[in-house]
């Protein structure tokens, strides 16, 4: 998979574009008066794997709050602006390494054009972030009368306004744009990334938005930003959930691992067994997970890639030998603990933990 | 996205094949000796949604009872077979639709003839299931040499190995034959999936196999399942998770509403929250979705085809203005119900959650 070339973008230390790796933003859910809580939020997900965090900022008067936030903070902090150009001003005077407008609800160029001159002069990044709410009917009526079914359309609409958003940035001299188009249906987020992606070299912010709880959530935003990113489309991703940020992070460095992007080995295979599993490999499968991340966490070096659990003997040395250790379900409760695709031997399911974790720690 | 076209098959009912609908399958986890509470789980995965049910069988003596099943079924089972081709046979005598095979698995072609021949005879389908861990190493070095990187090396050499065995069985005078090639890293079955769609028109089984236990499982099916399905790849998906399989089914139906294939209105739409948002919208979100399901289980026919839960007034009825009825937070704690993007008014949680339901009752 090539990816795709953009212009190389700074929110302080984290590049975003085709030379960086993607990076993974979350947002926070805590009020800036609420500055200790939030800036305990920031540091769990940062610890997480988070490299960016949005915090929203809509009061001028919260700047020092919000100044305080950032200077704690290990990572860049975007501001997330609704309306107020003035509380984009402030987040930057704040130490904001990036803001995110919405420029369509900025009603007057004059504060754009402040905002932007203000970005140029601080080195901060924009992003425009296009939201398929803000699409009026006309436009997608207009795409429709072109012959694309509405999905497309949608898309196509949505282009349109960011592309806008841009060439006033740009007339304003910023050069330091990233842009998001999003939408809580997959097909148009994929419809206007695909040709937002084609039409400019911006560096693209992917995500599902309002893509639900995690029960639904997780599956749109893998479906989304994994598709787009097997395209090799998008430089930073945000999964949306309804709940804790913590748990947008963990989703996000799952879908850049699914998609290989990045690897945090061992990975864990495991079957979903069947008739001719014997042994409760559910929770088997749990306690092996559980084990993997703490021996991570642990920052002990761990050789071994790829681990695992198995339901049968046939499943398992054999179809699994390209795994360094497993277990397999064996008869009686047993198991069989395996190196490389061969049986060392018929163990406890306690004993075979054990025999894994000393594999593991060696 | 336009789908491929394959050619048609049947298993039982149900089509498979790019003239019929993308069909889900799951697969028991009760041996067949557990005859009753096999065919209650049967009975529970079709109820949430599976199309189709495979079922491992060994034993030839076990024919009576996988009979039964196949008998109480009320949808197509597919019996799933490792090596031995008596058992094969056996499953169509009982009543299978379809027989998974890995012929590999075979080493005598004459066996493999008698069941492609009983197969024809009682209009059964094979499904040649191809798996990387049955993928020599010379095989995929001889890929390597021709430059590909290792995951399209081995994703075509279980293309090859796939054809190989197709060839086979069509020389037998099958063609009632669909093939799945897996491997439990998303970049080879892409590798697989795609080169082989564009060589034969065999209809596609797709999954990522030994995904794991839910919290990576769901996200590798969701990224690999989906990109395929996006690129209009796949008549039939099996997601796999070491987990009870009828996870497996709500999973693949979430990905099938993620990629627009099915719709399950009303879909619900829901904001991550941001420190704008003064309620508990985790939990309240938690409620309508409940509340959605528990009307859609009561077989009510809800004409609302979208319902939004977000956390403050502005993402509220303006960003999910698309949204037949919404919820969106306010001060303190109360919420505003929206319909068609206009305030209806201010409310309790629960005095909202009851506008709701009468709304979507209506």
């Amino acid at each position: 998979m090539k990816r795709r070339i953009t212009r190389q973008i700074h929110l302080g230390k984290v590049g975003i574009g085709s030379d960086y790796p993607i990076s993974i933003q979350s947002m926070t859910t805590v009020p800036v008066a609420d500055t200790e809580k939030l800036a305990a939020q920031v540091d769990r997900l940062v610890s997480r794997g988070c490299d960016i965090v949005r915090i929203a900022l809509d009061l001028v008067e919260d700047e020092a709050r919000f100044a305080a936030v950032c200077r704690a903070a290990k990572c860049p902090i975007v501001a997330d602006i609704q309306f107020c150009a003035e509380a984009a001003c402030a987040a930057i005077r704040a130490g904001a390494c990036g803001v995110r407008v919405n420029p369509g609800l900025f009603h007057d160029d004059d504060e754009l054009k402040k905002l932007a001159h203000l970005a140029i002069d601080k080195n901060v990044a924009i992003r425009v972030g296009a939201n398929s709410g803000s699409i009026g009917k006309a436009a997608i009526d207009k795409k429709m009368a072109t012959g694309l079914p509405f999905a497309d359309a949608l898309g196509s609409a949505l282009v349109d306004g960011a592309l806008k958003q841009c060439e006033k940035l740009e007339s304003f001299g910023l050069k330091n744009i990233k842009v998001a188009l999003k939408a809580s249906d997959v097909a148009v987020t994929l419809a206007a990334c695909r040709e937002f992606a084609a039409k400019t070299d911006y560096p693209l912010h992917l995500g599902v938005t309002e893509a639900g709880t995690p029960a639904m959530g997780v599956i749109k935003s893998a479906v989304g930003i994994g598709t787009l990113l097997n395209e090799g489309i998008g430089d930073t991703i945000r999964v949306s959930l309804t709940a804790p940020p913590e748990e947008e992070v963990s989703a996000a460095i799952r879908i850049l691992e699914s998609c290989g992007i990045r690897e945090s080995a061992p990975s864990l295979v495991s079957c979903p067994t069947c008739g001719r599993t014997e042994i409760d490999l559910f929770t088997l499968a749990q306690k092996v997970e559980a084990l993997i991340d703490e021996l991570k966490a642990s920052g002990k070096c761990i050789s071994a890639k790829k681990i695992a659990v198995m339901g049968c003997p046939v499943n398992g040395p054999g179809e699994a030998r390209e795994a360094d250790f497993g277990i397999a379900g064996s008869r009686n409760g047993q198991v069989i603990f395996f190196a490389q695709g061969k049986t060392i031997g018929v163990y406890s399911e306690n004993d075979a933990l054990a025999k894994l974790r000393e594999a593991m720690e060696k």
